[in-house]
């Protein structure tokens, strides 16, 4: 049994993030949730001065999770630089920037986790900026887990399609097994209590 | 015995680019050697408008090939945001910006060749920027691949340190392998003149 943690929840409103919240409060830990709209703890992850203060603000964390990051999806023969960029700059170095930052807020043993997806390896149509901002995540991880302060860790959660999102999503995924939203959350409590360290947790 | 190819070469003023030049050259295909500060045919993959421009007027290209991007090297506690996009502007979204415009430029059987490096793979200390950037322009390799215009391909080469970079790269790499740059050229001949699209061709 692991003992409570603080842990700041990064995108806590959206679908996936409101299954991690769920599943973290179950097992005893404290929540800080913040999101681009979130009332007491907005937080804009491309906003390197915002993440500095809140991060300041809250002292040290046991756990920094993401599930943020907008990409594009779109028609390789009619993308622009400008779209693939999207991506670039909101899911890739938001949250590469919130583990920047957070390397120096965490407590002894603590941990960063960020959201990639299945995209990382299994190229759908439409799919190529998702590819390439996924890869460069869990390569991120990858490097960033062997550089971190002693003691800290860094992990990747990468979920297939969720099934609450099949709605929207489903017709890009051509018969990939969609997971919950709850599944995938066993995954983030993985990294925040495990040992794991530049781990890509592939939830499919 | 390949045909003459009509062959764009991006980044030719580099070490890599000057021995892919020397070996495309030699193989008798035809070559608009295009960088920066080139005085012919100057390219700047930042500037789409520019790109755009020069491949119009080039017209049908055989092959588009870049040797070129920049990435931050440097340790993950000293990282900020800033110094980690540089590699996402210049390596990543420069090279993948002249892959998106040149996609309608190619001839049929035409092919566009990125270059990334071992650290996709492979980390070392001060290269979590650069491992992210080689691993997300990969990505985007194996999923433009099959997203191209009929007939058109895209590859991407990935060297380990060059042989005639270790003056001033060798530290970062203890115990890599070297390799010249006139053998990484060869994988610039086999995606060029070969069939294979999306594969990525390690030399290493």
């Amino acid at each position: 049994m692991s003992a409570a943690k603080k842990i700041l929840l990064v995108g806590a409103g959206g679908t996936l993030g409101q299954a991690v919240a769920t599943h973290l409060r179950t097992l005893g830990h404290t929540l800080i949730e913040a999101s681009r709209s979130h009332p007491d703890t907005p937080l804009d992850l491309a906003d390197e001065v915002g993440i500095e203060r809140v991060l300041a603000a809250l002292g040290p964390l046991d756990a920094i999770v993401a599930t943020t990051g907008s990409v594009h999806f779109g028609p390789l023969q009619q993308m622009r630089s400008a779209q693939f960029e999207v991506g670039l700059q909101d899911k890739l170095l938001g949250q590469v920037r919130l583990a920047l930052i957070g390397q120096h807020h965490l407590a002894p043993g603590g941990s960063i986790t960020l959201t990639t997806g299945i995209l990382s390896e299994q190229p759908i149509a439409q799919g190529a900026s998702a590819m390439a901002v996924n890869a460069a995540l869990e390569g991120f991880v990858r490097a960033a887990a062997l550089e971190l302060p002693p003691g800290r860790r860094i992990n990747a959660v990468s979920p297939s399609v969720l099934q609450e999102a099949l709605d929207s999503y489903g017709p890009f995924f051509p018969g990939f097994e969609a997971v919950s939203a709850a599944r995938v959350a066993l995954a983030f409590q993985r990294s925040i209590e495990g040992i794991d360290n530049g781990t890509v947790f592939k939830v499919w």
